[in-house]
């Protein structure tokens, strides 16, 4: 199946003509320099992807939803990547990649060794921005669902507030081989990925998430660029739990 | 093991003090702001680790050898990754990510949709770039081994003369679902990991490694950014032959 450009639309499943936003409308008409007739992809952010066709680009842009399509799989396991926050750019990063290797959420955190200013974010421009970039990235790599992304939370509240039945803590390579390499561990339907943000974890967060069941894992015998870690990480999981 | 500074000392193994490059002393004593008798760690790039201390910073920056150090350990796989050239910062992200996932040589290939401007790159600033890169990202995440980076070649010779016992070629996810998800095959001491430039591959390419007798792999079911794609397959294929 050749690939059509893509659209958000959230409203596609009960619509048979959807008028797209202004940020779609804009990709779709100046950035792809698409014309009426042309194919478009439509996808809900939930699931749902469709087949369909550029109606009208004035005054508002508007497809025509041709056919359902099939949506890409989405991973058996629902893994939230909970991470401390990086700097901006590679923020986004870490939002884009982890979009594309099919995280189903995405919690900033702020950990002890994340700096006050970007702890004080208080997740209005800083979340907007990321929800961008997570849609952007669901766009290009072809998946029906955007991922959520949360407002930055505090460490404590993410480990005391989550369900899910797989914590996996990644931790720095440590020579002297205390922790295992990555090991999934049994498939569980709901996974909590820790990744710590780039001066690592302290002391106390570690031990606080081995109380609340977490298993500690190494992510590979080297110092891995802190932005990389979570693709690292996810790219490993869905080797061992099916992608 | 607390981490020590690194710097790249090609003739550690037959010193008991080392002068190290300009670039290393301007990384020790002006980035890192390093003083006599600060310790350092030193790498010869062929497997050699040694713990050292600044010595002296003037007129020559000096490090003393004071003993042997276990070395991170290399995977068992020799995986050369054999990517379609990307645009500059990309193909950087890639020599970058791909130092520090381990693999043993990066070889830069000319394919059928690689631009020809970055065909015709004789390699030359391109390929001292790629280099330095290589070295940043082995002092960066710990390892004793720089991976070689080659010229650019074209796609045809790096199959013709590949040695490696395992060839895998990347290829867009295909909902048709032909291609299994990334299946690493046997574990051989040496592989060549095919991937393709931002435009993929041509058809004649597939066809022309399979004959040569690659394994064709999805690499996940998403459509991956082209710089992130060998840092997912590299994660993958040490999840299944060990890290």
């Amino acid at each position: 199946m050749p690939t059509l450009p893509r659209c958000f639309a959230p409203t596609a499943a009960a619509s048979k003509v959807v008028t797209v936003s202004r940020d779609e409308a804009h990709h779709l008409t100046r950035v792809l320099r698409l014309r009426p007739g042309d194919g478009v992809g439509l996808f809900d952010g939930v699931g749902g992807e469709w087949v369909g066709m550029l109606k009208s680009v004035s005054p508002n842009v508007t497809v025509e939803i041709v056919d359902a399509a099939i949506p890409a799989p989405e991973p058996d396991v629902r893994v939230t990547l909970a991470i401390g926050v990086l700097k901006g750019a590679q923020m986004d990063v870490v939002v884009r990649d982890a979009t594309m290797l099919g995280v189903f959420a995405i919690a900033p955190m702020a950990t002890r060794h994340v700096s006050i200013a970007r702890r004080g974010a208080p997740g209005g421009g800083a979340l907007q921005r990321w929800q961008r970039v997570a849609l952007a990235s669901t766009r290009q790599c072809g998946r029906a669902v955007i991922p959520a992304v949360s407002p930055i939370v505090p460490f404590e509240s993410v480990l005391a507030e989550t369900h899910a039945e797989a914590i996996l803590m990644g931790v720095e390579p440590d020579r002297l081989g205390d922790y295992p390499l990555l090991d999934a561990g049994p498939k569980k339907p709901t996974a909590l990925v820790l990744i710590g943000p780039e001066g690592g974890w302290a002391d106390g967060e570690i031990e606080m998430a081995v109380t609340r069941g977490a298993r500690l894992v190494q992510l590979g015998p080297r110092t891995l660029r802190a932005e990389a870690a979570p693709i690292v990480a996810l790219s490993s999981l869905w080797t061992q739990w099916g992608w």
